[in-house]
């Protein structure tokens, strides 16, 4: 098996003391920015551009292409880091880094990268078209169609994505269209097209009302008779797009469970001060053993996802497959998350149910990790797919 | 063992159309307006007042004061069927039926009855006010206090209550208050006091913002300086208070069972049919059996909710001391109801964490279940403390 | 909808009588016979005897016919009873309650009556044959052919059944063999034979080795050229055998819930002696909050299984259709056994590895509730098939 | 803070070598072995005899003392390893390696290390002795008591030790013993001895009989006026033998973790297999997705297990505090093996239960990792104490 060269990505010395600033700034800066995120269902506009200028929206992008060019070791420290604050502020690069960037690196041609790296690094905000109303982990029911204009050369889109992450932010997306009419093995009638999102008949819906994630915004993305010329076929090359698609997935998998990962440790932070300090019976309730073991349970389930970060981000860096591991790390971190803001709701008893303190904004917000980028039970039945693959292939 | 004659309630036929009716209503009437209900954060008026003639706020008043005199297997249907709509709808009159009328039933002299029970059952709200800031399940560190008044008749009141149910449109409550400075076996230091809101020194908090339950309100009580005539004491004599609401906690748990019981059936019901309508892969998602296993698993556990609440309700209507399966059908029902809307959300997919559809609304609702009128973990460590204390008796 | 009458079994003043008796000498005769029944592995033969004249072999034959004529209800009530002892008790006497006499009273003609009631009603031993090498609920892929004999009148067996509970006693056999070549809809190539076990070219294998259950034994039944009168055949007719055996599997189903139920009883006992007389850091350890909880969710649930019991079982004697109700109260009664089991050995600590102790034989004696007469998990998805058939119908 | 240099272990291309090895010696050797050792309840003597020539027994030995010299990192890997195969050969060096070796290398002197580490390393058995019938986790309640002899130099023993792995195969012990009547803060009442199992006064109970674990044996060793020399005293002072027992139960703890990974892996392959190869309704049961998704959960359980053991081995080799951690790890590694080994019988079905086939005994095999070296609650504890612990002082 020929390996590839491990991705070394930043510097070890100037990555640490990046994260270390990154660990101040969600502390001092953004935690206090939370209300106004609720508030105002919005990142703030200073927020945006300092997060711009500390090059969160181009972690992965190439240093020369105006990048950090982080690996996915560290890229995944970054989101877990930022994690830590409420989800807005992770969702607003999140799609850059784990799916547009990514599917430029796989699937980009030079030309594209040289157009599209440097104007995401400096900010400009992607978004990521697969899923449609009828459609999701299902591309055989795909309805956006892309056929050839008039002139041989360009692309005529039609159709509609559903629940695009930050579509009423972007600049740019990445959309998933057929090229052929029929279903064709390997999914070769998807192909994947950059579309800036400023194109004529490109419009975008009034952003769904959601349980959680204030601050973080779906839409649907129309296309109407969008006119892109052709050299906004990713890869140039037709029949590639679920392909390049599905290798950006494993990133935003492992983008999902670093979330989670975060977020359940900013959670059971959370509850342990709660419990500290909230007295029963004359004493914290943090002294009753049915309170620790809610703890302990979390802090434990925590760690297990922390390690299997570590684990699946240098395989990824080794240039391994991962597709089970990927996968496995999202579900794992995701369900775990979901478990630890349910605890922490139960440790706050009454207070876990009122939007004065924290622990239900991370009950509603925990809730879609469970879901977006493949559903826990989509994303076992794959991991068992390839588990049975490999049986049969003697691995 | 005397026995007490069996509570047979309404007589049985006109019970079963009663409830057939209810039925209907909650279908026809109560399920249309929940659109109204969410947006308004209030149950409409004219439903209130249906409600009211309905006689749904005096279920358990005897028919001889104005009541409908239901037993408790019948009054835990109707809180089941009910529940079946959104939660406010039972909300506004579970604390009536749940905890004032009981507590009357329970310690009120028959002066108080003749008072109190014609007003709750022609549809004054009550509220019941036992937690504190400082203490829920905990007495010891109860605060709020009754003195005798100069006259040596009435009482002074001073105290806050804390996340009381109905306080904003109760026209009644129960005080819980020491009467005792120092803690008493047997909570021997704490009273029970009826409460007319319109009090001089009665005032309520502006209600707390909540993770669900549209339209049902709970806030803080303020009594300041309060002062009641010395017939305000409910059962006339001091230190029984918290007996009586130990009694009605009882009581109260069956409702919050029978909710969790009516609106883990209403969820299900819901996803079934999503399941059932929803496409992917070129079939209902129904026919996948992960979808199955979680549409098994909700019937199964529902199925097992509404059991226990046919037993534990029969044994209150036969007088037996249920304080250990009141409690295991509270903690069961509000944990299974948690689980079945987590399922349910799960089945929508994507769509379950959109407010456009119902799924998120029942997962958010359902979490206060298992946490209020004591959290499974209070319970389950009281359950406990009963088990070993019958072993410790041979029994 | 047309109603049955409701069985009434037993008078219920008799039953209450032969309960009390029964859960006496189940405590003071077959609790203390344990460790002969693990020793030995086998029943002692005297107390198959007591068991024989108490009538437990034939609780649901009718009385007319020498049985104890109970309802389901009340034999459910037994095998309860009976199950609070080591699974070998129950086991030997199950299938002739549980299955052949309900597939007797299901498709039995008069003269199958007349003949076998009065035999398993006096101690014959019976067995139920349905599984085999290859198939389990897969009637498609049974083996076990039945084909008619040179004079047209009787049938000749071939074939082999495996698992098969008290093979090694039996006197009798209920035996599924297919009568057409090929599968049939509905299973109509299956029929039902009634099988003395001394008919020449009937078998029996070596009884299994199990990881529990001593004392109850599962072996193959070997069927070679076996020759049967026509009247063998249930109901005189063929292509009804997967029916009578469905009637008899929801049958079964309560009997493995009902045992579940009363082994995780004691099971739960035993924990709670142990917890209240275990020390460790100087006081017993059922002074644990963690200790607390596990017998508090034990106790929850298994009240919820009892309660499911008394439901389901009424509705059997009602007539209704229970396919839904039984293979959910078997799921449930036999994952709560599962689960209080393992928190029982928990409980014991390093005490639950022994031998020495009982908990770890309630441990391995449980695992097979949750296997036999249909896993949980293909009855979960018969729950769901019943569920969405019935939302399809607009039930 | 200081840190320790980090422990380099054996260089990583020799024990790649060892590693690959003894993977093969495990397929090819100790697998074919099982039978054996499960019919004679014991390892078979040549393959202990290859055991000891591998060097399995002196693992964790410094080379300089005749042992491999593995740092942490590669002895769990080797510990996993081995778990694959029944778990009696894993034990049989277990506590050679994970708990004295550690506690010589923790608190040893120098005489000490140069005498014991040649011998264990050269295959003598070791065994630990902490428990008591009346004290586990619990320091205070130990009896076993060591005097100074008559001539103040040497000691006097007395006690009795309960469920001593090894205890009937060892050479020589590691003995708690209080050395103080009075229980004395950090557990400085107690001591720690080395006690060669020929010593005149020891002797060894009847192995007790277990659930599970074959092959591997526990009894109680009773001490009677056994006279030790002073240099018996591990590290030559009193008070400290708590303190190195509690280091050595770190490494306890991540041996048995990885021991449950080990083993998980074996019962997913050998339920993969089964899957595989099991046909019902026509194709092989893996096709099914409640069977694809316990396939999934475990391999997805196993996953996080393994990265938490990469986790916590690196860290224990840079010298950090892993208290935390290693309990959690082995808290986590457990119960994921018992989950693992729950659904392994269940994809098996009936034949799951049926010593015929292996998913019984690692159901009954892997029981006992969720109980010894601390019960799961007991670390759970721990692990909340520490959490508390750390937020109190800011970390």
């Amino acid at each position: 098996m020929e390996t590839m060269p491990v991705n070394e990505g930043m510097d070890s010395e100037t990555f640490d003391q990046f994260l270390d600033q990154l660990h101040r700034y969600v502390r001092e800066r953004l935690i206090p920015a939370e209300p106004e995120v609720i508030a105002e269902d919005r990142v703030p506009d200073d927020i945006l551009t300092e997060m711009k200028e500390m090059g969160l929206f181009g972690l992965t992008v190439p240093e020369e292409f105006g990048g950090a060019g982080l690996n996915t070791t560290q890229y995944a420290k970054v989101v877990q880091a930022m994690a830590y604050a409420a989800p807005a502020f992770r969702s607003i690069f999140s799609i850059n880094v784990g799916m547009f960037n990514s599917a430029i690196k796989n699937g980009g041609t030079e030309a594209q990268k040289a157009e599209w790296w440097p104007r995401v690094a400096e900010g400009s905000i992607a978004c990521f078209g697969l899923t449609e109303p009828g459609s999701g982990s299902d591309s055989a029911a795909m309805q956006t169609s892309a056929r050839p204009d008039a002139d041989g050369n360009g692309w005529i889109l039609n159709g509609t994505k559903r629940y695009i992450t930050n579509a009423p932010h972007a600049d740019v997306a990445l959309i998933m269209a057929r090229t052929e009419k029929d279903a064709q093995p390997k999914n070769a009638h998807v192909s994947a097209f950059i579309v800036p999102m400023d194109t004529a008949g490109v419009s975008v819906g009034s952003p769904d009302k959601k349980m959680g994630q204030a601050g973080s915004h779906i839409a649907d993305v129309m296309l109407d008779d969008v006119h892109v010329p052709g050299d906004a076929l990713l890869g140039g090359e037709t029949g590639q797009g679920f392909r390049f698609a599905m290798m950006s997935l494993d990133n935003g998998r492992i983008s999902v469970g670093a979330a989670s990962a975060g977020y359940a440790r900013r959670a059971l932070d959370s509850a342990t001060k709660y419990a500290s300090e909230r007295q029963a019976f004359g004493e914290p309730i943090a002294n009753f053993q049915l309170i620790q073991q809610m703890l302990a349970e979390s802090w434990t389930e925590i760690y297990a996802a922390e390690a299997m970060m570590a684990d699946v981000t240098a395989r990824v860096d080794r240039g391994e497959n991962t597709v089970k591991h990927a996968a496995a790390f999202k579900v794992f971190a995701s369900e775990m998350c979901g478990r630890v803001v349910d605890r922490v709701v139960q440790i706050y008893g009454g207070a876990g149910y009122l939007a004065e303190y924290d622990a239900e904004r991370f009950f509603r917000d925990a809730r879609i990790y469970r879901i977006y980028e493949g559903t826990t039970q989509i994303l076992q039945l794959q991991i068992a797919k390839h588990m049975l693959r490999d049986f049969a292939a003697g691995l």
